[in-house]
């Protein structure tokens, strides 16, 4: 049994790895939604929401971080092929895993609420009105917000998610021990939850706003989820890609690229990039 | 005196750390249930309890995490069972001494908060109404919630606890450091919380439901505390159970049987079961 | 000048040290409970209190564990002495550091907040009543409470607390890392609040709740501070040593005489007991 | 590109590390004031920005730690010289690179939030009154607060903060372990504003709060800026740096001057001073 499911292939085991990493991510992040809208904010408040965010980040992260080096979001695997860490063909793979990972997870919060769900809103799914629920799964502007401004709001947000995660990671800084790295990318993203959620709700993610967005267009809210806020969807898709973008940028100019010569390994790992699967810092010491 | 009492029998050593593990679990946890009901929401909140039951696991995983494995759960035992890695024998030793740990914690908290149950219930102990005070022992369900729906909750929120507790043990992934896993473990069951609890209160462990269910039963709350909720009872022991079986093999399928052979100790601990204390990976590195 | 302060006299330096400490985490402690009461519960509610008496520990933990071991509580140090982990004369030097600590700390926290408690209360410092503000220094008992169940809430919330502790420096266990362990602890008494908070406020520490109310009886608030719950003043400072001692029994008997011999460090420290300062497993690594 | 752009000058670097990590700093705790002003508390209340300002903490120090000390506080910088860990002209370049950082992450949160500025205020900026939006960038005092205490205020909060940081990095202490100080230091920042946020709002760092004042000048909310709360602004100007040499005086009488020789590296460091970036403990085990 065993020997029939295994295998070493890095393609299929990254895959695997990225696609129940970012499960774990969705159920327990969505779930948190899930809880305080349906509770009527008595069980769950925002706050609560960003904690769980936060967590379910760490918890999917230490699920895959030492095969996959736990990316869960395609802006992280884009920056890392622009940064030659990880080939084309990989960061495909990275993203289909992503984004059947995601679904699978924003379905399992629509079977673990199914009752809850239907009490709250008689059976009629909708995206606006006050028992809408298309909110527990993928981000809606808030009234106030441009287009402009959300996707200022994305790229800053996403950046600066960016700059703390490569801090984290990098050993010639002041790098968080390999084990509780996780734990402290989580704290990261506690963070833009509690400074940079009232706008739309920091999506910062493709793969956690796209794939649950689709899951409740085939689950019975329609395709009204693309449609509102004025076509909304496209922002939380792109806007990560340029702000992960900016904060490798920012972040090389500022800090990585000045370190002194002894403590870069990037030339070491120029050499070893084919012999080792293709992920990042996270999983550096093991590799 | 010490000599007297002291023993290296490992079925008596686990059972008491086990024992008093989950004696501390129970006392912290039912504590910070009784916290919110009796004060009215004053003293705390929903947030509060979930804080509570996560750091209660971290405190009672410090408290015994060395000796026996920090399992605190019959479900987490049944697991390392059907992995092999606990005896059938000794698993019932485990269930024994969780369900009593479970008891005389509950009981504790009876103690704690004699004179304000008493006041809150006008001394009538009841499980329904608004003065009811079973919730603070053992899980009830929500209004909205089917028994079908009952038991996909407690065997998601279980499956996706266990595999998350597996990546943070799991020294081929990427383990948090030994002395650090309880305080990682109790931040999932925190997620678990703020994600799973609307439903039914996220027993997801029969010890910490049953055990304190049959406490209230005898301590004046009576045998309504089996019927209602349609005899909810069963779900949150049996729901747990398969839960967990489903979270271990979602683990092994998805990442631990594709890591490398090198990483892999399980040749290694087969030899060294019948010398060792048969706990899990906990203790794997003191092993 | 830094040799005419230096010592390196154990009593001085342990003394200083303990004095700090509790100096530190009294100021915080009691300053989060003055910026709940006197801002009316708008800056800050139950949950931010048991957060701030937890990092309060933490920081003072940090502050005193290198050099004394951090005990902070009379409690503490009674049990040390009795484990033979500390000299009678060495037991009174914390003792009086530890309230000297807390009595300037509980000053610092009155000068802080002098204006607010001035407008607060109308520069009438009371006791009970709508407008009291005793309760910002030193605990009072629920009016629901007798002293008998508020002596067992003492005990059991210092029991569960002294055994959390003592796992999580007991290096035979899975003592959670020496750096982090001021952290662990904090956690541990975040907890004691979220869960055994509602009868009288946890004070668990004599020196926490009884230097502040002496300082209240002189600052203001006068002799009502002792007769107050029907002279409840005493229960919070023998309920902790009480159960204190049930904690230490508890932890020997279950867990720690039971641990393999190799493991023991007992002998050795007892032969060393002479030449080191006499504190206990916080620092026994370094030691 | 990268030899373009690249220096080893450690007035460059540690001017870059400052700058970015100080952005980042202001950029997540300013952006949660705004977070819970502009939402009306819907989004945020004073217990999430505590988090937040503490974790902006934690994210500011891991992107600069390694390489400038991570001081992210002229008043932290002031105290390093006056201790001799940093040449004047180097105190010049942090202040600099804090103020800087902090004005352009000032700017960014406007941005950030500019629609919802908009909205919340109707276009009209203002320092007090119902809609003010000041309070966002800068500490205002609450109306009880004297100058005098507000001084106080600062400079115990300061101090208490200092001690617990010095603590934390003192490896002849109990210290954090390298990768972690960061966090810690988070919490410790928590802690301060769980406790003595209800004054003024713990500015605590002449950066912080002066740059984004003359920023808010600048953007629309004129001179009232500086004028509001009879002159408030130099109290958080001056009080932190009074505050943090107290508490670098405090540690090194109570704790640091005593401890053995054989831990002493200061004499190590003197002679190193040229030889190295000069910051300090944080990154003593790597300088």
């Amino acid at each position: 049994m065993k020997s029939f499911c295994r295998t070493e292939n890095q393609y299929v085991r990254c895959g695997l790895a990225e696609f129940l990493g970012t499960l774990i991510l969705i159920l327990f992040g969505c779930g948190s939604v899930a809880q305080m809208e349906l509770s009527g904010f008595a069980k769950a408040q925002f706050l609560s929401v960003n904690m769980a965010f936060g967590f379910a980040v760490t918890a999917g992260a230490y699920v895959c971080a030492g095969v996959s080096g736990a990316h869960l979001n395609p802006a992280v695997s884009l920056s890392m092929f622009l940064l030659d860490k990880l080939t084309w063909r990989m960061m495909l793979v990275y993203w289909l895993a992503q984004f059947l990972g995601s679904f699978v997870g924003a379905s399992f919060v629509f079977f673990l609420y199914y009752d809850a769900l239907y009490v709250y809103s008689s059976g009629n799914f909708t995206v606006t009105g006050p028992q809408s629920t298309a909110g527990i799964f993928a981000s809606y502007p808030s009234e106030h917000l441009s287009h402009i401004n959300g996707f200022t709001d994305q790229v800053i947000a996403t950046a600066a998610l960016m700059i703390a995660i490569l801090a984290i990671l990098d050993e010639a800084n002041n790098a968080a021990p390999r084990g509780i790295q996780p734990f402290m990318i989580g704290i990261v993203v506690l963070l833009v939850g509690l400074s940079m959620g009232f706008n739309c709700g920091y999506p910062i993610n493709p793969a956690r706003d796209l794939a649950p967005r689709i899951f409740t267009a085939i689950a019975g809210w329609g395709l009204e989820v693309f449609w509102a806020g004025s076509n909304w969807w496209w922002v939380p898709v792109f806007g990560p890609l340029a702000g992960s973008l900016v904060g490798v940028i920012l972040y090389q100019l500022f800090i990585e690229i000045h370190h002194p010569e002894i403590k870069q390994k990037d030339d070491l790992e120029e050499d070893q990039k084919d012999r080792h699967p293709p992920h990042y810092e996270l999983v550096h010491s093991s590799a």
